[in-house]
């Protein structure tokens, strides 16, 4: 028996955002449910990732036999937060064929002139996978509220358009996990000075990143409007202190595998009789 | 200094179609170039995934600054040859944002509405992605040529629009590297059985896949022809023996290694001025 520190209480209420949530309130520096050290957080990493691995490849069998769950994590945060970080650490330990990945940029002049979600819906993951969207549809309430890249009546529209949205979703069988990832904007100099210090790190760097961290207090009360306005019993917020990247990987790997469990999935039974295939195996 | 056995010979040369290619003298058994045992194995496919998924990180970064290369692994093989052990063990080192999967079912009557490339045209990598086919156009000379599913004049046409279609990827800044996994019947008549064997395989056992193997001959002889027609010089056909698991991930992961080392890749020079950037940060 391990030594290590282990969750000491599910997260999951922890981090979710419920009404009266006050994301100022929130210490990026928290570690909530983990009592442990780095150390003991990297170890409880590892040991994650097999069984994330195995509980979707449930999903995926399950799929072959006409369920048609699916998982849909949506990733949100300020630059260097940490979200390629939990693509690679926290999704990289899932086999390549069972997750969608996207990632949403400025959109292209096509993008532009379809409905904001349009482009959302053409990258949603299939029954049996586990989608990840890097930035996704909340761009559209944030960034674009704040640079003014729509009229202030379309964003209002967009809030409610989202939870329609996102309530679809739910209905046809997609377990969404929306994850603000919380730093200081003290931890944000560090990193981004961190780019800037190196050359093999340069290219992770645009002069843009700048410009938007200047207006951080307005993200953040961007960020604040989004959870009031959108979580929802159906697809919860939730808001993970990120100052400590272990601690990030590790609590959104716990949502994700807890979000598998909940689903109870069990192998699909064949639908041939295996006796009758032995016999033909045994003839071939 | 490990005392583990290593490549004694790069077996990219060795594992190539070239002209007088004849796949029924590769012994599926053999593991061309690498003298160890599983245990070396096992340990040389670890060392290679670090570095797989360093090299394909510098790739994606060089497609931030506007080099359009990438890498297509074309995967084929019989029933059970082990192309899920590839996706997961050796693309699964890389970030997820930097793979591309693609798995080529039997084609949807929309598919079939269009030109055979249709559907492979729209899952080819971006610049600086590793792209993945699971099955891919080779099904459309391969299945259909033995099943009759297209016509003969049809299915020799297919062949020259091949090359010609690499062709142009290849010119585009494509490396594509063309994977067949070579395993014994007898071997494939072992790992059907532990799929009825196991209940938690039974998804992945269909009826059909023995309807296959009865055809197994013509199945060697239509990829005597693919090799025959379709290993150019920009784009050749690698035979891979595949009884040993652990050998078929250790030679595609080196394969691909060889791709990415001989593109030189290095870390694009900021844009911008790092000095009068970390002004702007300081005062931020």
């Amino acid at each position: 028996m391990s030594r290590r520190k282990a969750w000491n209480a599910d997260p999951e209420p922890l981090l979710r955002v419920e009404p009266g949530f006050r994301l100022d309130q929130v210490d990026p520096d928290a570690t909530p449910g983990f009592p442990g050290r780095k150390i003991d957080g990297l170890e409880a990493l590892a040991a994650g990732a097999s069984r994330l691995a195995a509980l979707q490849e449930r999903l995926y069998a399950a799929s072959t036999a006409g369920d048609q769950r699916r998982v849909l994590l949506v990733l949100q945060a300020m630059d260097t937060a940490g979200k390629g970080g939990i693509v690679s650490h926290v999704v990289g330990a899932v086999d390549p064929n069972g997750v969608r990945y996207a990632g949403f940029k400025a959109p292209t002049a096509e993008e532009r002139e379809h409905d904001f979600l349009w482009r959302i819906e053409r990258q949603l993951p299939s029954a049996g996978q586990l989608g990840v969207f890097d930035r996704s549809h909340y761009e559209d309430v944030l960034i674009q509220r704040i640079r003014a890249f729509a009229a202030p009546d379309e964003i209002e529209r967009r809030y409610g358009a989202i939870t329609e949205f996102e309530d679809g979703l739910t209905a046809e069988g997609t377990t969404i996990v929306k994850v603000m990832l919380h730093i200081s904007k003290d931890e944000q100099r560090e990193r981004l000075g961190e780019r800037l210090d190196r050359p093999d790190k340069h290219w992770k760097f645009n002069p843009a990143d700048i410009d938007e961290r200047l207006l951080w207090d307005r993200y953040q009360d961007a960020y604040q409007i989004v959870f009031d306005r959108t979580s929802t019993p159906q697809a919860p917020w939730y808001v993970v202190p990120a100052n400590r990247k272990w601690y990030a990987r590790l609590a959104v790997q716990q949502l994700l595998l807890r979000a598998l469990e909940d689903m109870q999935l069990s192998w699909p039974k064949a639908d041939f009789d295996v006796a009758e295939q032995r016999q033909r195996l045994a003839e071939s």
